[in-house]
């Protein structure tokens, strides 16, 4: 179960990330994350007519490999929390379409791990679900064409922008067992700064995941140096620097800090602007560069954050700010 | 907590909604429903300059009245699941900006107030949240334009179109205490009968209402004759007459169904065509028909299944065919 501290969710008898899969793209595959992916596909199209059922296509592919590495039949599954960054999700209908689980489809935006980690956190820990699946995807090209222009308009990208990566992670979490505990979790709160530059996602998130990480010290009691590093998921380079001046305010100096959107790309040999972003990118950093690490040892103690920025093209062109969100995990690694 | 029967989770103390609340606009206020409505807004632009942001303010709205009859400041929210059918799921991220709460974004398109009454249900009862509210909203003029063409193209309706409701709905659910109890919440599973006319959403819904339905049946052992009423959301005409055709090939004659998607107008004097649809459909018909009614006792037991078409824009267009999803509830009167 669980105690309320604030915002955040302690788990007294925490629940745990059994298996874990991360696949990727072709850019993916030449960073430096490389052999952390369980699958990486040198065709971003996936051999599919669009870039849309490619990204669902990576999906199915990241579920296919978590459960073959817990050694679960699909029809096992009890519930499946997914989402995307496409329009009403389909990414992850599509691919519970081809699953064929319970399903309660999420929308976090690049906080989609985070969320949907968290709200399988909940239900595990409660016994309510045996086996909960995490999922998320995001693929460059749908979501150049669904938040800014489509890759054949040539448009020019700014040094703020992100690389929305190509990618998909799943993880498997249970009421108890061997794996990764998930020892607290933190729904985050909208946070809005009145960024409305669609090519600056950092900036427009950052607020909220100095908040979120803010709420989990106060409620916890915990200092940002009690765990061997804080990851934030997907900040960049603006949004790193930004998140530090916003702790500074606050009197935290973060020592121990890596962003996803840093770390999944080599950002001068790659081009990618600010970093990586996308729900794909700390999906597949958590699978297959920080879990690995908590199993290994090399880790004791890790933050988790994934940031996610609510707006849609939509609501960008009629002039509206961008807001951001940010959920938190606790991972720690397993009792030896 | 609860007990598991395949894809049904049974409460053994069940969790309550403690308030609820529906607003409409102009059409829903010229409706048969109109006198249970806590708020209709004649001028479905709110005042604002675009749909989108006045969808938001409907919801806002919802939540307000909701949180006002609980005497809940919105500061006591613990956790806010909602969703709805704009990209990006941005009616509910700009409520949430207002609102303040922490927040778990969902989507499950016309299928939202029952996935996330089902979500809050399960996190109240494990005793995680002490305050959860279910939210969603959709407006006709935005989904006009975001499923199919904008409203000044003037596109033909067919016969077999529903109208997408301008409405919210909001309801406040906690571990227990007074109001209406949910007995027990199904998950539903995407089925896809390959329907592919974006102006038929009832065909494309009716066989994951039916599919739950079965489980949910199975999973208990009740016959649908336990209930005084079965409603889907929002099915409409067409995909009423499918279902019951589903249903009677498994030896299923439900007599005492009634579909959200038919009640919230009259076809015939509203022009409607095949009914009513959008979150906000059986969300408000939850709020302003059924819950009143299981309040006041004219109800003791009824199910609450709201379905989804899992396709968007850009995946019709592309041929796709549209999924559907469909979640459960048992609600019953409160203790006398």
């Amino acid at each position: 179960m669980a105690t309320r501290h604030g915002d955040t969710l302690i788990f007294s008898a925490p629940p745990v990330i059994a298996a874990w899969a991360a696949v990727g793209g072709k850019k993916e595959g030449e960073g430096p994350l490389a052999a952390g992916f369980d699958q990486l596909f040198p065709d971003n199209r996936m051999g599919e007519n669009s870039w849309e059922t490619a990204e669902s296509d990576l999906q199915q592919s990241a579920a296919q490999h978590c459960l073959n590495k817990a050694h679960l039949p699909k029809e096992k599954l009890q519930l499946v929390l997914a989402g995307d960054l496409q329009a009403q999700c389909t990414a992850s209908n599509y691919t519970l379409r081809a699953l064929g689980a319970p399903y309660a489809g999420v929308y976090g935006a690049c906080s989609t791990m985070a969320e949907t980690l968290g709200l399988a956190a909940c239900l595990c820990s409660a016994g309510l679900v045996g086996h909960a699946m995490a999922l998320t995807s995001s693929h460059f090209c749908a979501a150049e064409r669904e938040f800014r222009t489509p890759l054949d308009y040539g448009g020019k990208r700014a040094p703020t922008a992100q690389w929305t990566a190509t990618a998909a992670g799943a993880c498997l979490v249970r009421p108890a067992g061997e794996g990764i505990p998930i020892r607290a979790v933190t729904f985050g709160r909208v946070v809005d700064y009145r960024v409305t530059d669609i090519n600056n996602m950092g900036a427009a998130m950052a607020p909220a995941a100095a908040q979120t990480l803010l709420h989990y010290l106060r409620d916890t009691g915990h200092a940002a140096e009690d765990f061997d590093a804080v990851f934030t998921g997907d900040l960049g380079q603006v949004g790193t620097t930004l998140l530090y001046e916003l702790l500074q305010a606050e009197g935290i100096l973060l020592r121990n800090h890596q962003d996803c959107g840093c770390l999944l790309y080599d950002a001068a040999a790659q081009d990618v602007k600010a970093g990586g972003s996308g729900c794909g990118c700390s999906a597949a950093v958590l699978c297959a560069h920080v879990l690995p690490r908590l199993q290994s040892g090399a880790y004791r103690r890790v933050l988790f954050m994934a940031t996610g920025a609510l707006m849609s093209q939509t609501t960008y062109l009629q002039g509206e700010s961008i807001p951001g969100v940010a959920h938190l995990l606790e991972l720690e690694a397993p009792a030896e």
